[in-house]
């Protein structure tokens, strides 16, 4: 056996023995846990930073590009953000051992489902170390053992966290291996977690495209995932003006970079001569590309013309491929069609077409008149979220809490036998 | 590319475009196509005998055994069970298009939950021919397609209930690929079955262990399944004597063969002396094999004693492990270490003990004073069920309509764009 494999299977061992204790502990312990965490991460700042510094040097060496170095850093502010982060999950519900719809059966047993943790998530990350107190937070307070892997670039950082963490544990009485980080920066331990059913549950891989398909392709266990975010706009013939261009504008130049903002906007024909010079002028403010169908290049000449392709890119640019659409009907099947099933939002002030845009359009998230950056756990009130689904199964759209624990039945007796 | 390959391609193709349509219908629509498969299939009786008496004949000429012919057979008294099925499947509520929890949040979007279909369910399983139609009217119900795959052994029944199947979907206006039969008995096309994601969602294996077993190993969907049903029965020390003895009974004796019957019993040993004896009259009644632990041996001196294999034995026949525990942590821990997460039963009146038990014990259904035998998505009220999921990943425990469906976040807005 392979050092590495070895060293994994000590980590998966230790993490389902942990996994066995915090199942069950209570609300109290869990919160301390938290909390004591964010006391340490406020005592060692210092060393924090310091152990950052180490990792960001290194990155420099490596020629790491600016955009990633900012994303490693460890700032105060960021600190700051890790410690409010906690207190957060902290103040959250416990979702686990909640017992519902406890019902009478014509048998006289009583039966309800109650609320259980998974076990052990695995959680594949890259260079953002805040990651590795979020994760870790979540799956504490759902009851689960974590292991984590971040990036190598980040190790010496997610070191530091970790032993913050193990103090927050230690204080509460949990044992310290609830929450592991993977120490070695040898790849093949990416390999060992996701093939490790015996040990891990779930796998939460966080990071680009590339990572996440090769880790779907080869996993043994469940993968809570997301690969793109193509959504879409649509403004109906019957849209309020104001709304449609305030949504266009704000799913499209809110921020670019997000899985939720708007990549492709869908206009329908009735309207698209009328809209469309006022969203180009707005869009020219903010200095945003637009790609057009060959209809609506005709509408705005200056601009480029879309190929098949920009249907399906997720830009996370200022950069927006537009489609003008014969009605609704062509709308969603263009979303579902082209779509990456992230999110997607209607603008119209038409009942009927608006209660089929719901119901009609397979995406984790469906809106009428909203910005599709809505489309986030903070803002679903989940509290927090680990990512977000773009898969059916078990977990769809933001998932927080609930997306990591199960339910298991309860019956209750006195004495039933069945007949 | 082979002919299965090619042909289980079409299916899947066929199976993903009727998903898209069934997925959005009418509850009326699916009721009708439930109720019309129930008329087409009462007024094809003969023509069901007969197709089934070409499977049982060629059945008997490889040699099946009476059990497996049994199961085969389609008797007049199984088709009425199959058209009361599909009248029950058509009385329960439609999940689909369920919207829940649609709160305000503090920045003024509604959010809620509507419950969706999944797409395409392949259904993998052996000899019952009614399984067929159980399993596509709660796939109907639950809106999405259906591929079955049932045994080579009752390929001609199989089909004639497809046929009975299109009826019904026919005359509610539905495609008629909304449910499959394939149509191959090439072992491969199991194979292409469980490896098209594109096409097929999840995956429910219907069988003996090595099928399921092998399902999940090779899949590369979502497999709902269950593998072994190791269920236990622990008789506290503060247990009710004849609820204990009721419960002991009933979940050994009831029926051997199924999944949620008892394997072993767990007596706590300060009560093991008096209650003992007493079980041992009652199974000897039933003829029902005894093996103890050393400890059992000494006071039951003519049972045999039970190897560490037992521990892990699904008998589905008249026997019983039984195991002497110290107190409920060492139950708890056997069940939790050679169980199989199916089902498990406290015998109590203790209050602490109860609530611990249901909580610690990390199997689908946990039963206090009820016996095994409940686990059943009947007895659970869930109407009909298309398996039991011993995982714990998005379906636990019986699996009925909700567990062939998910959830996607609906947002109403009113022009509400992100600050």
């Amino acid at each position: 056996m392979s050092d590495v494999k070895e060293y994994m299977l000590t980590v998966g061992q230790s993490a389902r023995k942990a996994a066995s204790v915090i199942s069950s502990v209570s609300t109290k312990q869990k919160n301390t846990a938290l909390l004591e965490t964010a006391n340490a991460i406020d005592a060692h700042r210092d060393m924090l930073i310091q152990e950052n510094k180490k990792d960001l040097e290194k990155a420099r060496e490596h020629g790491l590009d600016d955009a990633m170095l900012d994303r490693l850093a460890l700032t105060s502010d960021r600190i700051d953000g890790m410690i409010e982060g906690l207190k957060q999950v902290a103040a959250l519900d416990d979702p686990i051992g909640v017992i519902n719809d406890l019902k009478y059966m014509p048998s006289g047993i009583q039966v309800g489902k109650m609320r259980v943790p998974l076990g052990v998530i695995g959680i594949i990350y890259e260079s953002r170390p805040n990651v590795t107190v979020e994760a870790a937070s979540l799956c504490i307070k759902s009851g689960n053992a974590t292991v984590l892997r971040g990036g190598s670039e980040a190790i010496h950082s997610n070191k530091a966290i970790a032993s913050c963490l193990a103090v927050g544990l230690k204080a509460a009485g949990l044992p310290e291996t609830a929450v592991q980080v993977v120490e070695t920066t040898d790849r093949a331990a990416v390999g060992e977690m996701i093939t490790m059913p015996e040990y891990i549950d779930v796998i939460v891989p966080r990071g680009g495209k590339g990572l996440i398909e090769r880790i779907s392709r080869d996993a043994k266990v469940m993968v809570i995932k997301h690969l793109d975010g193509i959504c879409h706009v649509f403004i109906d013939r019957d849209a309020d003006e104001s709304k449609a261009l305030a949504v266009s504008l704000n799913s499209k130049t809110q921020r670019y970079g997000t899985c939720n903002t708007m990549e492709t906007l869908l206009v329908d024909a009735c309207i698209a001569q009328d809209i469309l010079p006022k969203l180009s002028d707005l869009y020219a403010e903010k200095a945003v590309e637009l790609r057009g169908c060959p209809e609506t290049t005709k509408l705005l000449p200056n601009i480029k013309e879309a190929t098949e392709d920009d249907w399906t890119t997720e830009y996370l640019a200022p950069i927006l491929a537009i489609k003008i659409v014969k009605d609704m009907d062509a709308a969603v099947e263009h979303i579902n069609k082209y779509g990456s099933h992230h999110t997607d939002s209607i603008i119209t002030e038409n009942y009927t077409r608006g209660r089929q845009f719901l119901v009609r359009v397979d995406s984790s998230s469906v809106m009428i008149n909203a910005s599709t950056r809505f489309a986030d756990g903070f803002e679903y009130g989940l509290g927090a979220e680990i990512g977000i689904s773009t898969d059916k199964i078990h977990a769809r759209g933001p998932v927080g809490l609930h997306g990591l624990t199960s339910e298991k039945f309860v019956v209750l007796g006195d004495g039933h036998i069945r007949q």
